[in-house]
């Protein structure tokens, strides 16, 4: 199999310290997470002619060009939406190089979502985003805690998965960021105990350690084509797939209108996807990075990317399967729980280090990570 | 010559009336135009995959998908800024088809621009946008009328383009717009003297009638693959080149710190972009539709898309090569100042129109169309 898209490579990356107060502004951020991105890859600022980011993101690109040096950007494209989009920026700069409308893009994401404005605090006040208008904040539904936990009711009630279930997941999270100087809970392990001893945040689904972090932070990469990642500094990253799934009836936040709730719609389609783009299945993954903003969904994305069958995911983390030493390690880096929440763009910056063999936590022999981010998803492999 | 974006077509156009009330919601509008669009191509919603629009635009995607009846899209990407990414969006349609990663994409813009919020208006207030927070907002730059008149007088002053020579590219817009059905102004031509007896907005630069439309409405493309194209209802519309151009030291409003004002830089870089991508020059465009917000911008773009020389635009529009018998017939359908202001997609579809052999103003044999938006453009032609 060889798409288009998979003649492009991540060919640099870079980032700032994750930190609860970054002491500066959100484009010094981006532009210091870009320049180490650059350096990464052994690149100048004039090689860059396309730059992708979130529509959320603050920092507009003609001042990221500016202060950073970039001559001309002839492709600028965000995706909409949240987290979900963290791989589709992958998605469209591949797409930008592949077609010939850019030879070298800028990803980048950068906030201070701890020290600014925080995503996991009440959405009510003015500048909270579109959800203030939303029918269920009527119902009190005003931080994503809340929304989520809704939405993970129906699979944990259906499979059995109760909250003690879900610290299986957050020890290994966390142990994996113990291990790795990058995270913000770097050396911080936790036991079942601490988890179970954290307080409510949604009873019976969320504890304070099941939710993902609030981090100020930067991060950067830049795709190009395989071809001339083969030139650069750094061994290339070739994106074997990259697409998005959204499907009808599904709803960024408040997704509770579908057939059946247990089940994750998207990520059975953006699997198909993948493997129809790759070649590859579930078993030829060696490392899984899933976004969680909660530590539900690791649960019901290990089913949708049919990594094991429904209501098994429970069964396959107890197993051992998803540790360091397991056969698909989850999160090498800790997640957006231990590492930091980088807007999930911080997980394929974790993906291109275990393809090129650079983790802290390096899985042996890794040669293909799959990057998923609930509503898009990458397959990452050796050049 | 022959780029993989330019294996791309636009095979469906679709719009709501523009008015000043539209008396329903910017989803309303959005889902009509879009309707049309997949009426008019012969495709069901079914073979949508993907969509574009605007950072701006208030109008989800999955609500979009949800609506009209999307099954699933695989490909989601906004194009930032304002009216200067209205080209873009092609652009970005056209890469999502050449690489793969959709098949057919769905283009939309629709706001009620009129009597929802205005964009001519003060931006001082909460929901302004970003530039109440710009250190220009002090000095009294609140609307665009002011900031770009700031812009526009070093070139008038430069090339001594009076506001009354202004009045000769404005009558020529109104005299397409009236006999043009689509156009608010349909049936209502001016004259030099009703363009001088406009108040001034901002004197000596400009009067009401060099100011674009306040507008409610939406438009629609659909962009799929040209070999899918031939199967279509509609004669494709071939996208032969399209690109964008962002420069260094360049605001999207405020862009007042360039080595030299009187030239609109994005243009010849984008113009280069252009001809590199398509093999043509100047001399084989047809028809060119030019974004105007304000009618002195057409100036600017006739001389940095190399129409004529610098500083030769208003001896070129005197001379009669805009109008419908010119040598280079401008904004046939009576641009943003004479049909409506859909943040300058509506110019994507009279260059469609121009194409298929269907506008209002048909110029004959056109062959080749610029649709210009100031930071991205496109050469349409035929299959």
């Amino acid at each position: 199999m060889s798409t288009l898209l998979s003649r492009t490579a991540i060919v640099g990356i870079g980032q700032t310290e994750f930190s609860k107060n970054s002491g500066r502004s959100e484009l010094q951020l981006a532009l210091e997470a870009s320049k180490a991105a650059l350096d990464d890859a052994g690149l100048s600022p004039g090689d860059i002619d396309g730059a992708v980011t979130f529509k959320l993101d603050s920092n507009d690109e003609l001042d990221v060009m500016h202060y950073l040096g970039i001559r001309e950007l002839r492709w600028c494209a965000r995706t909409p939406g949240g987290g979900g989009g963290a791989s589709a920026t992958v998605q469209l700069a591949a797409a930008a190089v592949a077609s010939g409308a850019a030879k070298a893009v800028l990803i980048y994401r950068a906030f201070n979502e701890r020290s600014g404005r925080r995503f996991g605090q009440p959405m009510g006040g003015y500048g909270g985003g579109a959800p203030q208008q939303d029918i269920h904040f009527s119902f009190g539904l005003d931080t994503p805690a809340k929304i989520y936990a809704l939405w993970y009711q129906p699979y944990m009630a259906k499979y059995g998965v109760t909250n003690e279930d879900l610290a299986q997941y957050v020890v290994i999270a966390r142990q994996n960021a113990a291990t790795n100087p990058r995270a913000w809970f770097y050396r911080k392990p936790i036991t079942v105990a601490d988890h179970q001893n954290s307080r409510w945040i949604v009873e019976p689904v969320l504890r304070l350690l099941d939710c993902c972090q609030e981090s100020d932070g930067g991060v950067a990469l830049i795709v190009t084509s395989a071809d001339r990642a083969k030139d650069l500094l750094q061994p290339g990253v070739r994106v074997l797939a990259a697409t998005q799934s959204h499907v009808n009836s599904s709803q960024e936040m408040f997704n509770y209108y579908r057939q059946d709730l247990s089940v994750f719609e998207e990520l059975p389609a953006i699997s198909a996807q993948l493997w129809a783009q790759s070649g590859l299945g579930p078993k030829d993954i060696d490392v899984a990075l899933i976004y969680e903003n909660f530590s539900p969904i690791v649960y019901m994305a290990l089913e949708g990317h049919g990594f094991c069958g429904p209501g098994e995911a429970k069964g396959f983390i107890q197993d051992g399967h998803i540790g360091l030493g397991g056969s698909l390690p989850v999160n090498t880096h800790g997640g957006l729980l231990g590492e930091g929440y980088i807007h999930g763009v911080n997980n394929l910056l974790e993906g291109v280090r275990q393809i090129r063999g650079t983790a802290a936590n390096q899985i042996a022999d890794t040669e293909h990570v799959l990057v998923s981010a609930a509503r898009s998803a990458v397959i990452l492999g050796k050049l």
